[in-house]
């Protein structure tokens, strides 16, 4: 019995941070509210606070659910020589879960703004996860690996931003293929 | 007479677009009211629909009036030979103007947003005048003109995002050498 309900405890919050998700993605996180949560998730609003204690503990839930999800993506297939890093990183342009980081990054600049530090976290571990790929020795010697990863991880956020507004306007085949062409060759065989 | 009432009406409207792009790119399109504009710019509300009709004729009013700002900051002053494209263009990963354009990209993107159609006119009119700045002849053969167009706006906007958020992380000094050190050297003399 004690299992069973663990499971579907579990299943509860895993299910809320899927909606959560979603309508921070889609309405932002300040219009999102736990009714809206509740009914997407199927679950009642008063568990909201029970599993992530108030709305910021439920963004955190949200951010980390998604950086897993980057973080597993970009790692290699266990026992599979992984494909081109730069291929792996510049496919998150067309990845939903970029937009989520659209959509909070303007109440993250917002003056007071209380997502700001979790936001800011969630840049830190992207960069973190990106450089971890990188190998410096690929890297011209004039760039940091710092700087590189601050411009690959900014180019994937403002390619995909004009994609989502005008995607007819934005060929994302010819802007990785260009990406490809412009950044070291020896990053596609690191 | 009528000249000083013309100056008076020019300098409102120039008063209201002013303040009206400070708080959009505070507060966003969606919380900022006629009240706070009105407030800010010290002039009357009720001026406001006379000038622009409505909130959308205002947005328009502040989306004109930056992209006027950008396009300047890209025309090389008269009789002066410009510096290089590249430094004109990545010199906006600091210019308070990117803000603005972070902060409506959220609302923009949102389902049935009605400032989608505006904003998406704004990144047109970017890659446009960035564009234009670029010598075709300059670019390797495997990319497009207007696919590096989007990958350089897309960069500004990506690694400003960053910086935004985090300032410490991010030494826009190094990345900026590096986008020089992996872009064409011909694009520097273009």
């Amino acid at each position: 019995m004690a299992t069973r309900r663990i499971q579907r405890t579990e299943e509860s919050r895993r299910l809320l941070v899927t909606a959560a998700a979603e309508l921070f993605a889609e309405k932002g996180y300040r219009q999102t509210s736990f009714i809206d949560i509740a009914e997407k998730a199927g679950i009642s609003r008063g568990s909201i606070p029970w599993h992530f204690g108030n709305k910021l503990g439920l963004l955190e839930a949200v951010l980390d659910d998604r950086l897993h999800a980057v973080l597993t993506a970009l790692a290699p297939p266990a026992g599979e020589r992984p494909s081109s890093p730069l291929d792996q990183i510049t496919d998150f342009i067309r990845q939903p879960v970029t937009r989520l980081f659209i959509t909070l990054l303007a109440e993250a600049v917002e003056v007071d703004s209380p997502i700001r530090e979790h936001y800011a976290r969630l840049h830190a571990a992207l960069r973190q996860a990106v450089q971890a790929r990188i190998p410096a020795e690929a890297l011209p010697a004039e760039t940091t690996p710092e700087a590189f990863t601050v411009l690959l991880v900014g180019t994937v956020i403002g390619v995909h931003a004009q994609w989502r507004i005008a995607p007819e306007a934005v060929n994302l085949e010819a802007v990785q293929a260009t990406i490809r062409t412009l950044l070291p060759a020896s990053l596609e065989q690191a």
